[in-house]
């Protein structure tokens, strides 16, 4: 491999020829030899984002030559788009304040921008990495403000649409299911019925309310800490730059960024990617149980409850031959268990900062970004190759509730509980049917029975 | 002890004469003798508070006779008030709906109403626990309303007081510490200086946010199953029911209560509170870092930071004499950490639904209330005990700000960073002043040094 | 209520008068409103063992006179018969060394010992609560000290018992069911078959894996603080002190107690209980699946799987007459999710140690005890009401036998993967039985399917 | 790209012609879109080791031809040795079983296979996915067996070496330090003194116990499924079949595994690596408390502890210049954090088997996986980036141990514990030297004092 030397306050230090990267990524590779993980496009992104409006700033305020930010400027739009993604090596599990990855930003624009002005890479000239690209900023204000716009976007961009997207197509269940009768289970047991159309309109009103907790939280993500520069007071910052940058990201992203309330808050704090955390924990706890239900409904075919028929996708097994698994609820299943874990490391991450500085800025937005990934991508899995293939298994589910001991329920404003017991321990005890029961225990005559025992008018409220 | 026959429809069994609680929740005394967490006065009271709203309902609905509801509405306002808690001896860890802490509920109302109507204990006449009491109700739809009620009662009575305590005790403090300069730390390291007051409007902040946290998430909080009965069809109910049964609960709470919008989703999960906790779990991330802070910044005497002195409430070792420690934060944090805690227990439980019940209600329930208590204490404790009573230590402030090296970022705009970085290695290593140190590089005359590196400029942006 | 006067080095307070306690126990009381949660009463007999043995080593030393020693054992000795609990009125949240529960203890031995002596509560004489009950001990080791004993104690008396008696009632259920062929179930899905009895083997196995988890974790918890003092350093004490009082414990204890190898690592962390909460979470997870299979199995009565009969413990439902629910796993499976949550806390509390200690003690120790307990109960309690009750339904476990398509797999060796996929897919398209599938496929005489798809032949290897 | 076509019991379907991957992995591709997480190269090569592990049984028993046997055995072995790599592309989120997985193991070693037979890819023969390479397995065996040799390898070739590495270096660092006399610190507060050595030895313990632990849970993780097939009975396995196979394992890996007591057990949890990530998550507790000290005593360096000079590795800040940071700490202790968060993704996965099989294993794996090459990576780094380099501040160190009120403590013996509260108090107070406020108090002369009160007498027990 060719390199060239590239300089820091540290000293000299080799880096390939090819890449734009500077000294202290190059530093970061060699001390941070941990995991594989890095960080996702989307942070990157988000990087570019503000180190363009920064830029935009920066010329507008005149603290910056219109040529110099003209440079930047266009040096960021390729690492908005993703051209230069490859000088991004850099892993998670690397300083706290994810300044080495600041810098990263900072020396591949200065060292592109360099290069579209016709300048020798490494030379700091036109362009330098920290009296120009971070002009006006500090890893503790950019860092936090690329966690922040990442996130948000692929909340609007995946997590909201995916959410949605599975939310109607179990709308649509619901609705095609809306007249099929079916015994209700509680605590696994033989209940009173409902409809099949009932029951998933639970898993849409589940979805429905995640969508409104995720609008609910997102006001304190539109917050960005963006000039409170080293330690929230904006020390080095035009008094419009904070205010100034927030618009101009707004404008790039066109989603509703602001200016953080307080900096101190937004440098020593990612509270609100805590609070957002615990709000896809809320979706996985939501998920979760809707995976288990249809995973549950559609076993057997024979020996389980056989209520539901879910999508053959796949061979099930390596050893028996023609089973076929429920695996997209275990897909989303596992990634829920994840996230469920993702939280705890938010958490920690979360409570962790002292005076001025959260320093587990990485730990924390990798698990956001994975989270929302996983949940997104699952949304998408679940409801493709799983929710729009279900139908209904009519045959069983009407044998179910014809069996169902528990239609005695439809008694009690009759004969009272205490007389409804009598006569679902009787059936059960002599594997007999309710009607039979009742009648033999002398609490109703047949006709009657038939008239109060519907299935068909139990699956609501009556006068 | 004197016993008298109680019956359900399991048959008889022996209850304590004096005691209220009916045949179930003696059989569950027998079957849970599983750790000694009992329910908390909050969530009986909330039970009683449901009972009196549904005998109101069912009489207004002339759906129960009018001295039926009377006798059930004055025992449920005893319950209210605390005077039977007594009779509610059952443990957390029991059936996982609440039924066995709903009937003790049902039980102890229909007995002390037939107490008042002079009939007799355990008859059931004039009034039945489950055909009355519990007319129109399942445990299914009336334990998950009390929790909501508990968890919002305590919410709005407790834990926003405490958490607002707390905050407006620190915003004192930040306007009493305004002109106080500091250094700050970033990475634990010396950084650029700020003022005290501007670290902890940082904390004010974070509390602002938790409490407008809190209010985002309490809409799906004042949401009520009530009327779902057994599996959210709202089977055995008045159609009219459901909404009138919430509006009584508003009324009598004096909170903004409402229906569910859909019973399945409300008896199938507990989303809300699972939410709910994932607010107070952020509140803790941010407790846990402002008692940190505290501690921190409090530590020494002699040989820590010692920038503050927190007040001396007892002594702090068997041990060392005169050893004074900063307990008050040790008792946050620990808070904070179960907390924690209980926010996994709660996530499992909350996951853990299947079909039309979720039955993890006791766990979730219990660790919700927990939390909010242990907030709301350790709150009130921190902000009696340690906040109002902290004092800056000024002298040691100033040496701090004195002695940093980090000044030198204020000459960034004028030398460059790669410059400055020169001066303050060069302090660093050969022990000197950074004015000593820039001069004798001859980056700046001691004048213009004196002119650029104020403490007093350089905690806020200029133009 | 009536008063004296107490002293400790922060001045006077006043405390009631037929209490033990002393100024810092009430110091504690007025400073720590925090919560409900005291410890249980093993913390306290354990620092009732641990000042007994110091004591007695004191006094073998000759570092404490005899006469002194004596009345401090006297008293110790009602500590750890219990006859002083009301005399511990403090509760978790307080300082993280547990100080305030070590001074307390040292208050009331000091106290009653005075007593005993004919002398006068508060004076401290002729026995000082920290000159003498606290004799070469600090907080910071005789605190850690006391949980190391509470933990194992329980852990023999308590959970090793109840584990085992749970393990030994699967056993026993194994061998009963062990002719009973029934379906096996993968990912919920028919599988081949397996015998009950080997199913319930698998659950024996889980407990006796968890009760060889608990034996390896253990050796680091017979490990004593005590001797180290203050720091680490045993300063203060004589050098025979730290093993000559763990030798005490051990005597005392019945327990294989060793003084601890590192003391500085003895007070800084509290890995060895953070390991055993490990164990804990695993007999959790192992738990929480034994009692869902359980209540899996046991579902229906007529609309799931029902293949086992459940004692009926209690009614089920306060709506549903009737029915019966499979409570017992419903508590053990809340008490897991608790004891996931529990882990957490104690994770965290355990990470936060600083320097010579880690002040989340008391989180850390309540959080292991009352998972042991919650653990301990809720075995006994599933194997009491659950487990031995425990009834095959062999008719529904026959149907499902014979119903499975999953046999095929018993053709693989004959006929092939690939064709015996074929089989049981013409079987579940067409509703038919496999050996019709097969004969239809022309790929077996119906003779030669019979002798190979033999579910009795079907549940181990063969040669 | 071109393509071929694959089939399996489903029907046809492309493949890219240069992959040997068959139908079902790319059946997978298409379904299982979700993250980008896939399965690491440890858990590659142990699928390798355990089909050329079972092909070897499969000749030595007679149940496959020794010509398949060895052409599976020779691709297995290129498996082995990461060849064929990218021939695996699946991601973790897939089915639960791993199902999947196995099947890209047994599709790519059959289409290898076939290869070098000189066969046509896909044409299952001479090789046969299922029907040879899977011979007497099902994914339920065998994926577990793997989960179990990858992580075992990685314990043994990374874990442990690199936690004895970190060990070691604090050891010599303990050896080091030993005569430098510092103060010590509890509830962050100045204490009594202790050597910098026995400071480091704490941690040297903390890291021996972590050893001792891993230890202790191997044996658990020696044992493997292999041989239970479908649901633990062995079905289509040759009576010597699994222990013969583990046997073979155990040669080609040189570590002791041994066949499953149980296959039951081990097909339905994975608690022996819910166990073992305790330890992993023990281990992170103490990184966590040794990290931080760390980056805590090298605070400042003017305005913190100061205790400790670490390496200077990178330049801290985009904007401070000359500011070095604790980077290495704080990769540590987000990788901390990160465990605990994956603990409870595998606590949750472990706790959700049903009936034969537990279908949470890739999520379990990746976890356990992730957090092994974790800790492993990060004490490398920290030991080489921080440990070895680390240097004490003996100006800094004696400053503080002589300002120490705490030295007072030396005084317990000879003035009472109540006498020498008084000093420390008057020192604190009036800003005096202990000497000054002893002797001003009446209570030792000068020479007595200077006689007690010695550091360096204060750093063990005396006689």
């Amino acid at each position: 491999m060719n390199y060239r030397i590239e300089k820091d306050t540290m000293g000299q230090i080799q880096v390939p020829s090819d890449k734009y990267y500077g000294a202290q990524t190059a530093r970061s590779l060699m001390n941070f030899k941990i995991g594989g993980d890095r960080f996702p496009r989307e942070l990157i992104r988000a990087l570019g984002i503000l180190k363009k409006a920064a830029a935009m700033t920066n010329k507008e305020l005149g603290t910056l030559p219109a040529e110099k930010a003209d440079l930047i400027i266009k040096a960021a739009e390729e690492v908005i788009e993703g051209k230069l993604d490859e000088h991004f090596p850099l892993v998670v599990w690397q300083t706290g304040s994810g300044t080495q990855t600041n810098m990263n930003a900072n020396e591949v624009i200065a060292n592109r921008a360099i290069e579209m002005a016709g300048g020798e890479l490494g030379s700091k000239k036109p362009i330098h990495p920290n009296d120009d690209v971070n002009k006006a900023q500090s890893s503790n204000d950019t860092f936090p403000t690329a966690m922040h716009i990442a996130a948000v976007e692929q909340i609007h961009h995946r997590l909201i649409p995916m959410v949605t997207k599975l939310r109607d197509a179990l709308q649509k269940k619901s609705e095609e299911f809306k007249d099929i009768i079916k015994i209700g289970r509680t605590h696994l047991m033989d209940a009173v019925p409902l409809t099949l159309g009932q029951e998933f309109s639970g898993y849409v009103q589940m979805l429905t309310n995640g969508l409104e907790r995720i609008d609910a939280a997102l006001p304190r993500l539109y917050e960005l800490a963006l000039g409170g520069t080293a330690v929230g007071t904006g020390l080095n910052t035009h008094p419009k730059f904070a205010e100034l940058s927030a618009k101009k990201i707004a404008e790039i992203t066109g989603l509703p960024f602001i200016t953080a309330r307080n900096k101190f808050e937004a440098l020593a704090t990612h509270d609100a990617l805590v609070e957002f955390h615990g709000v896809l924990k809320t979706l996985a706890a939501s998920l979760m149980k809707i995976a288990n239900d249809i995973r549950w409904l559609g076993s057997g075919p024979r020996c389980g409850l056989g209520e539901l028929h879910l999508p053959e996708n796949e061979p099930g097994s390596s050893i028996m031959p023609g089973k076929v698994n429920p695996t997209q609820s275990e897909a989303m299943t596992m990634v829920c268990a994840q996230v469920f874990g993702n939280d705890v490391a938010v958490n920690i991450g979360g409570a962790s900062g002292n005076f001025e500085l959260n320093v587990f800025k990485p730990v924390i937005i990798f698990n956001v970004l994975n989270s929302i990934r996983l949940l997104s991508d699952a949304c998408e899995s679940f409801t493709d190759h799983c929710v729009v293939g279900i139908e209904a298994n009519v045959d069983n589910i009407k044998k179910h509730v014809e069996n169902s001991l528990m239609l005695v329920t439809a008694l009690n404003p009759v004969i009272g509980y205490d007389n409804a017991a009598k006569v679902a321990k009787k059936a059960h005890a002599e594997n007999k049917t309710l009607k039979q029961a009742a009648v033999e225990l002398g609490l109703l005559t047949p006709e009657k029975f038939d008239e109060i025992v519907r299935p068909e008018k139990m699956i609501g409220p009556k006068a």
